[in-house]
């Protein structure tokens, strides 16, 4: 709720540490000394999922490039945990939206699956899907983007299931059977949520042969809803949350 | 997830019961008959928020108006749980995902308010973010339209606040406290939920004095996303999901 008022925060690909020079893309330099119109010496804050939040300064600027320098760790890198959220494409403007709260809420890996009834797999651009997430990370102070990847048939995906990796199976037909998730705390979880228009008969057999189907109440939630109401119970329980 | 195919269901402020007719407005006619093709005979599911859910079926078809003819009560009436969501307006496309995202985790009441921080309070448009609600509540099988109801300011708003009715206070500056709910079942609650820029130190006084903040993880949420999140915790916990 709260955002830092001239806190700005970018996302890069790129090693943070003590005096590191990290040189900015044209896009980066356009945001920043463009549009932010910061000049030399001014703070960014950087994150690049592996070396912890430094505070930056602005050591070069110009319209086409410049670079920033790191000044402090102020952050220890930490992950999310190991949690997947595993979804069928929806509607363009929706699924944005549930890849930027399932990044909001803390996921590792956001993975998009072609279902039985699932509509818009060819229409799904992964790019910008990527950007969505990076723009949710550097907005939610989050210390890791995670990947976006897919998209995967459910069968291919759910036939090589690695069984270690347990399933929060939010079933709609089990609504008025209670939400509550297994009572395992360690290892690693995904978030399966199917498209508009739920799993066919076959796929919930599958899904149902890998977890124990959970309710998320008696009203049918729309597909996104569903990803950011399982998300938030399965944090509030098992999660980073506690 | 699921939505039933060729399930048609529209909310109607008209009683419900055996044998009886309800006229169309304009609107609903054109969507009946001239969106959806729907012919005398055919069938459309109904509610009112009071008399349960009814199977109807089309008396008098034509494109400026008709009505329906109700058959049987398909489900009983049953409230969401009394729970509100109390929050603050935000950008206009947010602010209708928040309420149709209430709407779907099921509250009986949504209280906008005027906070410090508040930038979009004189652009709200009610009856627009009611029509939000009563598609929402026709989507996802509910059998209440919650009322929106504000803009109400925080001060008039927190100053009346009825004890009795329990606050769930989602504090950003909570990050780090377990996001445990207090153990309390019965009772009437309200979700309250900040703008961008989350609540004033005043604010955040007045509320800490009505309810013990509590923390919806250590990622910056957006104001949507905390209500999601917020809603579904309580749901998950107190409400009509367990």
């Amino acid at each position: 709720m709260a955002r830092k008022s001239n806190h700005i925060r970018l996302y890069v690909d790129h090693p943070l540490g003590a005096d590191q020079r990290v040189s900015l893309t044209r896009d980066q330099a356009h945001y920043l000394f463009g549009v932010m119109r910061l000049d030399v010496g001014d703070a960014v804050a950087l994150f690049n999922g592996r070396d912890g939040e430094w505070q930056t300064r602005v050591g070069v600027a110009n319209k086409k490039g410049g670079d920033l320098v790191c000044q402090v760790q102020t952050r220890a890198q930490v992950g999310p945990p190991d949690l997947w959220l595993v979804c069928a494409p929806i509607r363009k403007e929706r699924l944005s939206f549930m890849v930027e709260k399932a990044v909001e809420l803390g996921v590792a890996r956001i993975v998009l699956m072609q279902t039985d009834f699932t509509q818009d797999a060819k229409r799904v651009r992964l790019d910008k899907l990527q950007a969505v997430a990076v723009e949710a990370a550097e907005q939610c102070e989050a210390l890791v983007v995670p990947e976006v990847v897919g998209v995967e048939k459910f069968s291919t995906l759910m036939g090589g299931w690695d069984a270690a990796r347990r399933i929060l199976f939010c079933d709609e037909a089990a609504a008025g059977r209670p939400s509550v998730l297994p009572d395992v705390i360690a290892g690693p979880w995904a978030v399966v949520i199917g498209p508009e228009g739920g799993f066919s008969d076959t796929e919930r057999e599958v899904l149902q042969g890998l977890a124990a189907p959970v309710s998320l109440g008696p009203r049918i939630l729309r597909a996104e809803t569903a990803a950011v109401a399982a998300l938030t119970v399965w944090q509030a329980r098992l999660g980073d949350w506690v």
